[in-house]
């Protein structure tokens, strides 16, 4: 039994509010269980130099927390005047997870930035800003599509993302939350589309290892609790699901 | 007649949330028109290193923007690597605000750590803050009362914050919203506490200057908009109302 | 008494020696009592990135401290490697202030420099360097003027600045020596125009609060030292005076 | 066939050179293919600040490359004040992988400092890193051994690591050079015990995605490779090779 | 000819004022020809936390340039960020020279900080830095002295700096302004005692090199020189001048 | 006698192992004695900003030292954030030396970018980088004269460096090892050119002072040191070392 009643191939509940605040071109308040994140998404007509001229675009993502975000206040990244590693590697992970399922040919020089900002945390704040910000960049896309900006919504497929992890016990679990977090042997992530592709998997095993039958298993649930999400995406963003796949991209024609 | 149809002495509609987050001892979100800021008040059980063994507690605030809070997106400080020099005025400015209220003697080797983040600005983010801030300090305080950790509510009197302006016609008003606020003459900050003192005046003409005149008006007109803030608050911390002033300050007393 | 034997509405001794320094194209050395201060003003043939293109000037500022101005040593804030948000606060103050007497729409595109650095410190020390960096900056223009750079003086009213305080025992006293600045219940900065309009009002109650009362007599005897004043800076900018106020900034149009 | 004659599951040439450098406990050279790492084990004789008083150890990498190491010139990041994203990832990944073989509960209050400096690169050099500085650490663990501080080899198992991808043509491949990393779809770099179970598995398409099959494939090549990689480094430890496993760690149990 | 008239020999007229500024333990104002720099002494009753316990003292320098010093403005180093190179090289030098004559054995625990701020220069800022600094650190061990902390002058001997330089003329001169500085093919600073022993040399060619004859003649003229500029240091403190060389440090012992 | 057996006049063996990395256009590994420094050379075909235009190169240089170079562990410039004044000194004086003896207005608008990495420290790495990046520089332009984008060897001459020093016990010495510069009285670094003439001296007694026959006996040194290791420089170069002062720059001209 989990810490919250949870079966072990159960998700917490999920609920993506859109249009969260007034300026950005698309945002998205994301809560998974107690786990709450702003997720905001800007078009700026320009890429970054080292792309000009190439007639293509670029996706960007930022990751915060607010500073009592935890149970303990952690010093904010700017009064320390450095970004941490761990903010480094989750937003590195956010952007290039959302660059796998967007033609970048055809979006023209712009730069899409996405600002994932934690305000509550309760495990899982990377892949709830993952599934958030794929709703409020399709939620952009959707503006540039309504002005007749894009001709074709440039996202190829869905994409989201959850945690799976092996606990103390041996139990291999779904979706963890912080408490199971901090106590898990094994930790994996995973981005996956809506079509089943992997996009990323990161599992990690500090205080132990784990073997190829424990990574089929936690595969496997992974898989059937994003299924689940990609519901909750298609249901939040509309219309626009139905444009999701208008356009393929070089590198993911079969 | 102004550009969202209020009067000169009209405040935008106010809303204060209470308990907004789980982990904070103090969590207010609060909402000034079209401003929206997140205040939360942590308790830490040490004071800072020039203040150790005095006995005495201290606050300290810091705030910040999401990058999206505004029309254009503004860079992170923490990617930026250093804080703005308008960024350290605002906390300072409330810092200073709230501890003028409060008798640091009588709350132990404590420091209240008041974090404001905006996460939607339209004008007057600073003194939603410090409206906002002193209500989840109370809160806060509130919790260490509860659990009898102080015997008496170390917060001496109420406290809020309003903006008060010239516009370019020479018009005096108050509460001045973003589009306002950019084309003001004259932009004044007034930090006030329940009993009509003032604690902050905060007035700049960066484009214009102002008379003695004019400075009365605006002083009145920020007075009777700050009346209708404390009730506001009032109605929000509930009972704890009624301990507001239990201890006096030695500074304060006449 | 106060304890330099001034009386409450006495200013310190001023002196203000201009060509201090020989590269700059201002450069003067304030003395208000014992607080000392280099203001050099530089003239340079570009303004910032933000407002090229728009055929009009721009005055910034920088302050800084010698490390053994005051009592005790302080760290450089060059080893500290950032600006304080004591200096920063500062340096956005002369630099406002500066710009409300100018036309900047009349100076081309040029940024004017200020720089004070305080060489020894005795309270005061940014309303002295306001104070003779106005002197500085009207040197510069002086340049400009004789090399027929510009035709007219773009600067359109004199501007310096005091303080004023409460002390603990409740005397309203004007221009705070360092020992009255560190034990005043209240502080105040004023920085006001020749013709005697408001540029500036920052009026703080750290450990205490203020009456209306006590404001408009803080407010009388600032208007009254900074008359003095104005003569101090007349007398050593000589002629230049007589050009003070050919052009009027369309802001300051009445 | 692959741009240097290998075939699919074809490891480059592995050289381990052990005592590198005199002065640290632990040095190594491990040049793979064109690959070339220096990994230096330092003893310190105390925890981080988080970690005291719990009797247990410490294990904390860093990684940099030397400006030259690769085709064009990097600026050293020394020059540029900062660590990239990039460089904190892998010195996160080095320092957790060793981690996981080693048990911390009995090597004192002590912290293993490992410095893996790239002075030539050719793709894979997170992977040799790790494989060089887990010789590295062993050896000075060795010392320690020597020397009767401890009695018994921490480290529990052997730890190598190697990276699998997907080349355009679809054709699955072990152990990555520049060339074929730089145009990979999909690249994946897996830490592995001796005894088969995984550390860490961090895959990643960002211009494509792959399928539950592509996975199994390259997680059997990643096997075949690292079992070549774990005898290199038993020839190259000799003797200590015996004492891996003395002690085994709570977490590791089965 | 020089171009301000000077023979080859001949030094700039050289000024030091004593008790500069009020709050310094030792404060000197140097002026040699237009270069100015105010040099204080501080004494700190602590030394850094790499020397504790060793019941010796130790002095440190830093040296900083006001923006408007020289005939461009130049960035503030606080503004910046961070110290240049060539600021860190003469602050290393300043406080090597001065440990060169001070018995450290005998000063306590005690650091001796060195401000050297240049107002304003014209070549030689850091030789004219390391002769006002030597009188400001005795007129501060002075204060030691009279008030009993100290029994003897823990100063060993005189203290002084000048450069010499080669012009491209062949013409090798004594004391070089900054027009000469610019255009020199070699310039050397000599730090010599008062007993005409070298403590340090630093002779560079960056456009041209020197030779054995070229240096011997530089050496010459600097100590012609050097002769001159003890007189001025002799004349300046006064009394304190017969107890220099009270105390002998071990290294100095012949 | 010296702790390594070495007469007074001595150096230590010395290997200069060329192209020593593939990728710059210039890489070579030197040994002297226990120090042990990789130089690289790099062309980049752009000048910095202040000297575009003009049709000359530039050459500068950048020093780091492995973590474990030393005997005790380094903490990394990078994750300091900032380099130190020692390293500062160091590169700058690398890069000083080189452009000594460069023809710089014969070489088009590059730059030279020389890197000199310290993997073992012994004593005299800045000395041992000179003479390493001396060879690296020269490779470097030997395929600028293969390719024929030089036609012209544009260096005018050799160029090495070396330390000498003054023992505890008067005794001076040449190419100090780490042992005997921790310990010395006095510390020279000489760089001299193949034909005899200094380039830079850098004399410094921290703990003593030196006299001028000491002076003479420590140049001879230097010198009879240095006309051996130009010997070693030519044996590397090989063919190229007769192309060496082909073109002659102006301020070297006698």
């Amino acid at each position: 039994m989990r810490n919250d009643q949870r079966n072990k191939n159960e998700l917490r509940p999920i609920t993506i509010t859109s249009n969260f605040i007034k300026h950005p071109e698309g945002s998205v308040f994301i809560e998974v269980g107690d786990t709450k994140v702003i997720c905001n998404a800007t078009i700026e007509d320009r890429v970054p130099p080292f792309m000009r001229g190439q007639g293509k675009g670029w996706i960007t993502a930022e990751y915060a927390m607010l500073p009592r975000a935890t149970q303990d206040r952690n010093i904010r990244e700017s009064s320390r005047g450095k970004v941490s590693g761990r903010t480094m590697e989750i937003q590195r992970l956010i952007g290039r997870a959302l660059r796998s399922v967007v033609d970048l040919e055809n979006i023209g020089e712009r730069t899409i930035w996405i600002d994932c900002d934690v305000i509550q945390a309760d495990g899982g704040t990377r892949t709830a800003s993952i599934t958030g910000a794929y709703v409020a960049m399709v939620l952009a896309f959707g503006k540039l599509l309504e002005t007749n900006v894009l001709k074709k919504m440039p996202v190829i497929d869905f994409l989201a993302a959850t945690s799976v992890g092996i606990l103390p016990n041996g139990a291999e679990i779904l979706d963890l939350n912080y408490e199971e977090d901090s106590k898990a042997h094994v930790d994996m992530n995973i981005v996956m589309t809506g079509s089943g592709e992997f996009v990323e998997i990161q599992g990690t095993g500090e205080e132990a290892t784990f073997s190829m039958e424990q990574l089929q298993t936690l595969l496997s649930l992974a898989n059937e609790g994003l299924m689940e999400i990609f519901e909750k995406q298609k249901a939040t963003i509309g219309d626009l699901a139905n444009r999701i796949g208008e356009t393929v991209k070089e590198g993911n024609k079969k």
